[in-house]
């Protein structure tokens, strides 16, 4: 059976405009390659209602598994929530759950709970929690589609509690090798190997080192036998790669 | 006038199984707000023909300028450039002016011009070359799509010799003022000093750093006059701000 299929989709203006370095999607993509969910596509767009709407329908429909990143904080650039519940056609409102959890802890650090911070209670009707074990705002599961927050440290916990949930596939394994020639030296040779073995992928990395022409070969399978098998050819075609 | 409006699709496996942290993006949307291009997309997918194909034809339609990062090489996973000349219905093969340019880059340096290397001439009929001072092999622009390498050196400076042929508009401006305060306990304030300003828009970004909570407030417009008059009431909302 093939591995489940998923779309991340980070929100927010500041990707866009070069401000912020994205690294969520980076994150995740590591993860999911543990689990055997094949990460299809990212895609990043701004803070804009319609857009939002548009990309979950999409992404949610194209994948099994559709992750978001940003936009479910206290400001009024904070409106990923109501997108999602737009994109499901589904209401949106407090939900008293998400509202104890953020009332709590706010009392224990003698904090207000304010307006703003209330509008973190707000969750599409009938969606599943994810719990925030860094700041308590809750994330949340419609059908499909896991909303998370776009702060590092937030967004990782929020993974970490949301991926046993889901069903994976076979892990997508992989072993490379690195060699000081320029690629187009070795390309001929890699061609034959990936014709000879369409059961692995094989990737091919160029880089500058101290002003030498280097390339990382990297071959790829969810079948660890045939991982196996490609990578001893690619080694006996390579001895010199390290 | 709006500004015109950009697309950025990432093209490789890499990127999608965590192993390489994309950056060109990062890279170019900051040098696209400097000559005030509006960066609405970034796309990242893998290497697989009718995806690139798909993806460029979508994002070329759909924005002013697309551009490509990736798959441009000599190796057998490098399926960018006929990806694209299938996306716009144009033929493909070697052109002279860029054989000419690799031939002269290899005789210069001892090095074989191999099959594989010729592979990197290939380019779609009617597209203009893009110049790669690093490693020569070029880039090119069929229409509104122009194509560059991953590699990130080459990216970058294949980036600098397409940016002034196109055509921007007002550069996006920003100021932006750090608050040692959770973001919750200034949303009210900044909600109603952006429903005042909606020449300017304002985003709101918490951080955490050793272990107390702040925010930074960013201002932006392309009017230079509308983002001081809203950064100075931002300032003036805001007197601790830094």
């Amino acid at each position: 059976m093939p591995n489940p299929t998923a779309a991340i989709l980070i929100i927010g203006d500041e990707i866009l405009t070069g401000r912020t370095r994205e690294g969520n999607a980076w994150f995740l993509a590591q993860e999911l390659v543990k689990v055997g969910i094949d990460l299809r596509q990212i895609r990043v767009i701004g803070d804009d209602h319609a857009t939002i709407v548009a990309a979950v329908r999409e992404l949610s429909v194209a994948h099994d598994q559709l992750f978001t990143s940003g936009g479910i904080g206290p400001t009024h650039d904070d409106i990923t929530a109501d997108a999602v519940a737009d994109a499901f056609g589904r209401t949106i409102g407090v939900r008293e759950d998400a509202r104890a959890i953020l009332a709590a802890h706010y009392a224990a650090r003698g904090l207000e709970f304010t307006e703003a911070r209330l509008r973190m209670a707000r969750i599409p009707e009938g969606a599943t929690l994810i719990d925030n074990p860094v700041s308590s705002a809750p994330g949340f599961s419609v059908e499909n589609c896991h909303v998370m927050a776009g702060v590092p440290n937030i967004f990782q916990a929020m993974v970490a509690g949301l991926l046993p949930r889901l069903t994976g596939g076979a892990p997508l394994r992989s072993r490379s090798l690195q060699l000081m020639v320029p690629e187009a030296t070795i390309a001929d040779a890699l061609r034959a190997l990936a014709e000879a073995h369409p059961e692995a992928s094989f990737g091919s990395y160029p880089f500058v080192t101290e002003g030498r022409y280097g390339t990382n070969l990297v071959v790829r399978s969810t079948d660890p036998a045939a991982l196996e098998g490609a990578f001893a050819e690619l080694q006996a075609t390579f001895p010199e790669g390290q």
